[in-house]
């Protein structure tokens, strides 16, 4: 059984809990911390949980096998850091930190240690169709892979969403996804503007993204956050060969009132909520054999930001932006 | 944390004990017992259980709260009233008992504790697919469901496979499901033989079953156990104003050689682990509330078995078969 | 250019008389009659046709290549055997008589002649979507067809609908449909009565029909006439190895207020036109070769009105009704 | 019956005058002429068509009510001219000329004359699936429309297929159809070249287009020639509130072999064949109506020259190349 404690008892955190709590297997939270101490015992009571009064108290504890993070973006950096420096596994959601400095000291900080400690959360890697997808591109069946075709649709965003969001919040889902796809980094990024949706206020919505692969791959990305008919993710790669995409992925299809209609999810929790089990109780698993993480790394959560970094560049200027990244580490060749 | 005791430690048993130690919530294996003891020790190395010589002495267990029975068909009932006569939650494998008459013993003895303890293991009705189904169903969009029109597909069945178990083994579960579907007693059952398969050697195969519901509505079922392209459950409620139909649910979506295809399960475990995993945990999550099992109770297990011997009278003699039932005890009125 | 006498000018005469003028190649109009006589003159005028007194009379103008017989079906005896004695092709819209006596009566004088002369007007056989489905059938690829579960959805029927027209002019086209699919005859019927729509008022509706082939394949077809959504034929071929269906035909896909949905079309004219349109371009190309006519011939027509009538006999008993047929004539025996 | 005179007897020639002569309604083929006079002479005979020696004698024959023309691409301005001046409609296959010269000058022969004579073959505004999609657009059930994500895929091409071919022969339909679908003329094209596919050969092979629209909608449009799986044509317009894409139209799904899969058209004419025949048979209907043609026009044919042209420009400079029109004259403003 492993104990798992956490730090930020914020929605992703609160929910989080409850996996570990009500749906997962072989783990349970030992102790919590947040900002607000009295949300921190709120949560705490309900399951048994210690709570401390800072992150790296929590991860000091000797009743705390791995460190979750779930904290405010900023303080990412020194709760991963401290974790590796206590040797814990550490599991940080997005973003592993909010600047490409600080995702490289983070870097540094494992390979120094010599060993991966840490997952970052980009849960699409744990999405059964994703993973069907990435299976047929792997297999050879299409050739090789030369473009990808995507769309990130969310039918709103909530009011504090600002408009480079949908870069560093919403298109960064598709930069990981592409990079664990084609194996390979993302060498430039544009970011074209197409006529304006009346629902998406002073936002620039929708964007269209095309991300160059270091290998000429080249994937186009529609993001929609005002689309209104439904959250609704899409994706097909393009071979030499031949095509794979995504499925439709409904359970019922219903022929009433003049059509053939199948639902669309509403938000994000309905279509990737078996990917978050997924992912935490792979991680777990991890964990529990003592082995490295097996998802998303370090070097992943500092790629991420370095290409988000360049799409918010792309986005201001209407420029091609190359991404230019530091020489991997060893620690991180074995990855896809 | 549940502790559960498991009768049987065979293909099924051991898959629900992976299950219950590596995938669920809340819930260990305390106990084990096979007749083959041997077989009941190495299991419970692996997980730290106890073992016990008979069914009797693992429900007697403290350290057991709960009994999964997973032994041979013919032992279901002595295990399942011990446990309702020691007063814990027991979840029965399908059949609940291979005869009619067992299985009223086992409501009798339910009804006469007066309280549910025991759940038969018809997963279907945790089925993604079929709860969005009958979602829909429930929500009046089609108007009243008159007809269903179901599939059930195997690639092939084993040697041991006989020609009654089309019945027993196979459309059992849809009998289960129907019932659950239109919340209704099935009243007969027709079995018709189409042309045979090539490929069903001396088994009746394809089977074509309909069964009529209590209010009249009628559903049909094709049994094709050797067909060969893979493990493909269908089903269609044709409503007055509409129909709903199990969706194709394919990861993925793949154009190559001429064709636009979606991959097709190749067996039971791929279409219906997440329903197994969601059944059981649903159970879990009901025996650690102290509450009643929320799934199918004895009396649809005894329903079933009534339904099912009159199937195999209908395949035998060709005749329409009419289904009596014992009045439903008030216990069950609650039910789907 | 083929010249076509037009018998009957109500609603299919007009259609078939619109689509000789303005849609097909090959092929005019060059008379006309009917019972209304001023409805003919109307007709006729607009495409500068002669007006005939009789059918006779139309049948015997040498401007008159081939007839198309479209009146009240008590005529289509006369005026079918008009044409034979003519020595003119004639193509009749269903049915080919209003009893089997009649549709013998055509075949005798058919095969006295010594030559196909008649085609009956069942247009499913010339559908893309039915002989797709035949071409897989008949490759071999799905082994032996076994089964095939059909569907048959009208939103709504006429108020002159009576409750046998359920059999003699809905199911069969499925009828016809499924001798040609298989290329056997039908043996026997059976007709079961689900619950009844509440839309379907005095009619029983749905039926479900049952029908065995002379090869033992088993056919049911559920049909539905007031099932509001739309106007849906459906069709699955189940063989040894594998199943065919008649496709999701819809030339655009909608994301949309949280569904994706394709539309249905709304009646038998936008399902079938095109099926209309080669049905009779293939006609009245073969009556330009001067050969026999390639489509359902007289016998079909007969066959159809004997299990047809089975099919009342057994909507009206509750019983399986065999179907017996007189010895197939060689004339007929390289159809389908 | 109108007498159409075709100019150009080679492979499209002749299935138009295969398509007039044996499929459409209204029209004959009196007259034919080609650079091959023996292979006009061969046509002609099999028709009852005259032969003439020059496409002016054609266009000046008075048995000819209209023309057709089919021949090498660089003497489609002298043809279209020449038919302009006797003041016969004329339907040009694409491209109406081969320069924007040309075409202007086409442009203004017919402004001249004061009344549309030409029709350009574009035939994809003929498509069923495009005609639904843009009747979906129009609806205004999208909201306004802000992308479009296009794909043009076929299995191969042939040994004469140049580089720039993609966008002058291939390109250029979606560039017709964009320009129909939003009303709006072109403003801006980009060639991105990803990864090339092994199959392309000395060709570009695949290519991504972005057309900037006048109104600020961008297009994107995947070119693959030889993506080996099939003839593959894919649209899907995304508005302010949903999309719509051309439909999965198979006319049977098959479930064999661990798969459930449709059939992919094999080339172009099966995937189009039908949009020739309505093409071909409303512009008839247009010239016996004795009105403009309805379908694309002169300007149409121009406004497609000039942005291939820039197309070409952009792939060979690899920049984003603005298009600059002329003023549209008054001639062509009803047009979509």
């Amino acid at each position: 059984m492993i104990r798992v404690g956490v730090i930020g008892t914020g929605m992703i955190g609160r929910d989080h809990i409850r996996r570990m709590t009500t749906v997962l297997s072989g783990v349970r939270v030992s102790a919590v911390t947040d900002v607000d101490a009295g949300a921190a015992r709120q949560v705490a009571e309900g399951i048994g949980a210690a709570v401390h009064p800072s992150g790296e108290d929590l991860i000091a504890d000797d009743a705390v096998d791995a460190v979750v993070v779930c904290s405010w973006g900023p303080t990412h950096e020194q709760y991963v850091l401290a974790s590796i420096a206590a040797g814990k596994p550490v599991f940080c959601e997005k973003p592993l930190a909010t600047t490409q400095d600080a995702c490289l000291r983070i870097v540094d900080a494992e390979v120094a240690r010599g060993g991966r400690l840490v997952q970052v959360g980009y849960m699409r890697r744990y999405d059964a169709a994703y993973r069907a997808l990435k299976r047929v591109v792997d297999s050879g069946d299409l050739g090789t892979p030369l473009m990808m075709h995507c769309a990130h649709r969310n039918p709103s965003v909530p009011a504090h969403y600002e408009k480079e969001m949908a870069i560093t919040d919403t298109a960064v889902h598709e930069i990981d996804m592409v990079r664990w796809m084609f194996g390979e980094e993302i060498a430039a990024v544009r970011v074209l503007i197409p006529r304006q949706s009346r629902n998406g206020g002073p936002l620039q919505d929708p964007l269209f993204l095309i991300l160059e692969m270091a290998n000429g791959a080249l994937v186009d990305v529609e993001i929609s956050v005002n689309i209104r008919y439904g959250y609704d993710i899409r994706g097909e790669v393009v071979g030499e060969d031949g095509t794979a995409a995504l499925g439709e992925i409904s359970p019922v299809t219903v022929r009433r009132a003049n059509q053939v209609a199948t639902p669309v999810p509403v938000d994000w929790r309905e279509r990737f909520i078996a990917a978050y089990d997924t992912e935490f109780q792979e991680w777990i698993d991890a964990v529990a054999a003592g082995g490295p993480p097996q998802g998303p790394s370090a070097w992943d959560g500092y790629a991420a930001a370095a290409v988000s970094d360049a799409g918010v560049e792309a986005l201001q200027t209407g420029q091609r932006v190359g991404v230019s990244l530091v020489e991997r580490p060893k620690l991180y060749h074995a990855e896809g």
